[in-house]
């Protein structure tokens, strides 16, 4: 397959027709949340649907936990830590403090004003509002034009098969730092009874739907369980919009997080290429990675565009945003 | 009845006498809170029964809060807010700010390290622990000697019937900062079915109880409730040790609460009078405040002991709490 290579020069411009047609990004947290924010620079209200995996979700100190949805919602608002990129940046840990001394569990960080959403949408989730409707009380309250939405309302948890049976995600992946070695990844979305969220069964349905792109997430942990849902795998399978994915490699490491260890473990071949074998099927091309020193993967079996895929600010966001969009348009 | 004042002297040294035998302590918040510490530093571990009004619990948020033990435990641990009263001293607000930018009720405060208090008992509570149990774990956490313990392990609710209805308790004495007028106070612990809760019931069957202390709180909203219970009321109009108050009042004020007016609107004397009527039956003695320029109230039908009740710093609260134990001496 050709790559068009745009590595280092400006992204194209935004076209008219981005206004007047829908996207579907499907997104993880820290890595994916850099590209919906690009994304939402871009695009106006109701033309982006922001879908993010909630496989990570889990119950912690009664408190309903989605760390994906909430480092999307925390980008989008400006708020997100840069240095962590999870979390915010104005962030304080008296809670967390006060929670240690009284004996309770250390191994996830609770800031102050997260531990106040997590309070205030476990509420809301008590009284009965689906989890849809509670992040878009979130982004309400945290100014957004668009809302981060669960990939379903249901409980999907992703399990993780390893040498010390099967882990529980966060069980995995925050105390135990994924240093387990997986051997499988079990997603709570491929139960035929978990069904696409409002959200997501609305972009699906979208008639002004351009096509969807796939954030540069973990395509095992982030995207796999999206890709899990029965109704959004048949749409992909379907073909009727193109479907483009922002690599999150960089030659054969990632910015930050598991992808390249556990693509490893679970006997893909790595990076780009473990990436396609996953996306087999639907993926109509890859946005990988180029710059000076680190070349554009070749030998792939999608077109490929190849830009600076690091995302360090705001402007990154939106040209990396661009590249996706002007892709997709060039696949139409 | 006659005074013995010991007004601006030294409060009786501790006996021997106090470290064999044991003693109950009723207690509210803010004003119960500073006796509880008072007794807390002369009396050993186990000596010292500290049953709490748990009618001002309420569920806010999906978190179960326990105003009045709280207070007592913050303030025995040294931790509390010598400003307000409650709360932490060393507080920070953080969550509480994003909590009321996302929407939350802004009416009841929640400071960082006291939600954290309040998300680990409720997680504790409903994993199946008993709000003693939790107050045990709340107490080793903030490395108490003497367990703040709840009147009854059950919900009992105080209720305000007023001309705006029936109020729970916080949204009378909270959001409204108790300003409608009420007409009548319904104690959930009136139910039969609430039982006294286990540090409660041991204290009433300890053979070593040598008398109970009413802690200068709120009759009517604080103290009322614990009298509501059928098993510590039986047991204070048997009389088998002499039960003793220390006044909240200084003349016809408290410090801090509504005492006077709740008293006024309910139809009662104002003051240790009224106090009386309260106590009327089973009251063996009671602590009132006089000062250079207050004198101890006269014409009130209990033994009187006078002195500086005011406590605004710990040797205060030891010396009230040594004549809460001297006074309850000269009684048995």
């Amino acid at each position: 397959m050709t790559t068009r290579q745009n590595c280092g020069g400006e992204a194209p411009a935004p076209k008219p027709e981005f206004f007047t047609r829908s996207y579907l990004l499907l997104c993880g947290g820290v890595g994916g949340s850099k590209l919906a924010d690009g994304l939402a620079r871009i695009l106006p209200s109701g033309r982006l649907h922001v879908v993010v995996n909630t496989g990570d979700d889990f119950t912690h100190l009664g408190l309903r936990i989605c760390p994906d949805l909430d480092t999307v919602a925390y980008m989008m608002a400006g708020l997100v830590s840069r240095e962590r990129g999870w979390g915010r940046e104005d962030e304080s840990w008296s809670a967390m403090d006060a929670l240690c001394s009284l004996g309770g569990p250390d191994w996830f960080q609770l800031g102050d004003r997260d531990l106040a959403l997590h309070v205030l949408r476990s509420h809301w989730l008590r009284q009965g509002a689906t989890l849809s409707e509670a992040m878009a009380r979130v982004a309400s309250g945290l100014g957004l034009k668009h809302v981060p939405q669960p990939m379903s309302d249901q409980a999907a948890p992703t399990e993780i098969e390893t040498g010390q049976g099967l882990l529980p995600f966060q069980e995995y992946f925050v105390r135990q730092a994924c240093r387990p070695v997986a051997t499988k990844v079990h997603y709570g979305a491929a139960d035929s009874a978990v069904a696409a969220s409002p959200a997501l069964s609305k972009a699906l349905n979208d008639p002004d739907l351009a096509g969807v792109i796939i954030a540069p997430s973990n395509p095992i942990l982030s995207i796999g369980p999206m890709l899990a849902l029965a109704e959004l795998r048949a749409f992909l399978n379907q073909g009727r919009v193109p479907a483009v994915a922002v690599s999150p490699f960089i030659g054969q490491a990632v910015v930050k997080g598991p992808a390249a260890k556990i693509q490893a473990e679970l006997g893909l071949a790595p990076g780009d290429s473990g990436l396609c074998s996953l996306y087999a099927g639907w993926l109509s091309g890859l946005i990988v990675h180029a710059d000076a020193v680190t070349p554009a993967p070749t030998g792939l079996p999608v077109p490929l565009r190849a830009c600076n895929t690091l995302m360090l600010n705001a402007a990154d966001r939106e040209r990396v945003a661009r590249e996706a969009l002007d892709f997709l348009e060039s696949l139409s």
